[in-house]
């Protein structure tokens, strides 16, 4: 890290907390299940295995279940929260929102706890921590949960191999509030670009208002479709520049940071990113392996396991990068 | 107004805008088309009529449409803004999020502005305005839009009279900054609270992941649901102790204020709120009876038609004030 970086705003992560489903499939499995060669899920996106919900398990329940080794970790009670942000792209019903649902999970059904979603899809959480910076910096809130539960698997389609071996379901959830005095933790500078020429390369065709469930569209068009060369190209053109104007007004580059969390998009998109920019192995994280694409929740999942894994301790710095649905590109580089 | 109000973060609305499809649906052709009693609609929830999108319309085009009438009377363009915000309850697509399909819809395509959703229901254009003031204090955007863009009738189901009359499509778009100098514009207190007992009284059941769209749900399971009983019960027992919180600090009362504008939930709903509030006529804002309930576009619209009325003036002080499906109540008292 350059000495006497500047915060932008003061923010400190008390706690992070993770929710896997506890049945893992493996690649193996789905190739076998879907008659997809074997080896190709590897070969194709690096992805061995990825957890999957249950019947019973719900996007809330599983961000309920992240917020609550959040809170355990830092000797919290959910009404201790002072605002609860849901920030993923999939959804339990059309209506309500997310956010509403998850002190139901916790048998809290008069709360008064303000609970409402943020919706950037991979990038939910890094809009979502960027603008609470300002939000705990105008003493507006002073802890707040941010949370990411997606349940990817009921809406892939079995007979695409790129997406359906692509995504795992994951939950997690990060309480934030303003650090202790002599705590030098925050956010140094955070952006978003949006080129919406890049809106319709990834996508859920149906089940939004433009093609209604009523109209009974085909399970594909239900499903998530993805033009990967598009997307790899538009993004490919798109991060280099963004990564200079989000660093350089701060003199930094990428080698001065010491730990890259890069959305985890696929096994290809990490390799891309790592060569572009010149990440060591040292500095990026990759849980890709393990988890697949586990859209909005990825980024604070992998920051989740940085943490955990000792490799982003407090005072150190850490930037949060990657592509979303829109297309977005964001950044966001704090100190932990 | 109360003299020497203190403004808690300055933020000035430079201008608003609107767009309703051109056919309107009388409560008689309803009636008439749906086998209802003529004249309950008007006598169970107050509206005339609303308007209706055709099937070529989208949240997006509805919510530029509206974008393009803010920016012009803003004598702004697109790239003007620095942030574009859609904070809807309904949806084009489940993937990607609302907001970065309107630049599609001024033909731009690559433009970079950032864009992504805010969702709290009804109340989204409240949440995001609170939210917003924030990040025009920190310096963080100068020029941010934010469009409501409601499509209801794909999602009413036309064997429930009380729903299928009660809702209209609707888009707004209200362009804010921070006041030039020597302008006394601001939100003066907001806030919102969340009570999830109440999050199943309004809903869509099926179309997310809880009960996904290849389960095949029916076409009712597909519509908003409403227990308005519960609701109302709900909403009774909890608007006035918020009031009370909501205006005590700030030393106001209802009685203080010169422009009331709540949520245009129902005729019955506006009656209840105007007698237990004791609202005068001249206070409150109703737009009901003309537009139905817009979801998230009521208040900004029921807002852009008491300033286009010249009944809010520069200067002058108002109180949006609403419940919105989760069950949250919230309130935004500002100063225009």
């Amino acid at each position: 890290m350059k000495p006497n970086l500047k915060i932008r705003k003061p923010l400190k992560i008390i706690s992070t907390g993770k929710y896997v489903p506890e049945h893992k499939v493996s690649s193996e499995e789905l190739e076998q299940q879907f008659g997809i060669e074997p080896g190709w899920t590897f070969r194709s996106n690096g992805i061995m295995s990825r957890h999957r919900a249950t019947e019973e398990e719900t996007g809330a329940s599983m961000g309920a279940n992240a917020l609550k080794d959040a809170l355990n970790r830092a000797n919290m009670k959910f009404e201790d929260l002072d605002l609860l942000i849901e920030a993923s792209a999939s959804f339990d019903y059309p209506i309500p929102h997310n956010a509403c649902l998850i002190p139901i999970e916790f048998g809290l059904l008069d709360a008064g706890v303000p609970c409402w979603d943020v919706d950037s899809t991979c990038l939910g959480f890094v809009t979502a921590l960027d603008m609470v910076s300002y939000l705990l910096d105008g003493s507006r809130y002073s802890k707040i949960a941010i949370v990411n539960s997606e349940l990817t698997f009921p809406n892939l389609n079995p007979e695409d191999p790129k997406t359906v071996t692509l995504f795992g379901d994951a939950a997690t959830a990060v309480i934030v509030s303003l650090p202790e005095e002599g705590e030098h933790s925050g956010i140094i500078t955070a952006d978003l670009e949006t080129y919406s020429g890049g809106a319709h390369f990834t996508r859920i065709k149906a089940g939004g208002n433009v093609h209604h469930n009523k109209s009974r569209p085909s399970d594909a068009d239900l499903s998530f479709e993805m033009k990967g060369k598009e997307v790899m190209r538009m993004a490919m053109m798109k991060v280099g520049p963004f990564a200079k104007k989000l660093l350089d007004p701060i003199g930094v580059t990428m080698a001065d940071i010491h730990c890259i969390i890069p959305h985890q998009a696929s096994k290809r998109a990490l390799d891309f990113a790592q060569k572009a920019f010149n990440w060591t192995n040292e500095q990026m994280v990759s849980i890709i392996a393990d988890y697949g694409n586990c859209i909005s929740a990825s980024i604070p999942l992998a920051l989740h396991e940085a943490i955990e894994s000792g490799k982003l301790k407090r005072g150190e710095d850490c930037l949060l990068f990657g592509t979303a649905a829109g297309l977005s590109v964001g950044g966001l580089y704090f100190i932990y």
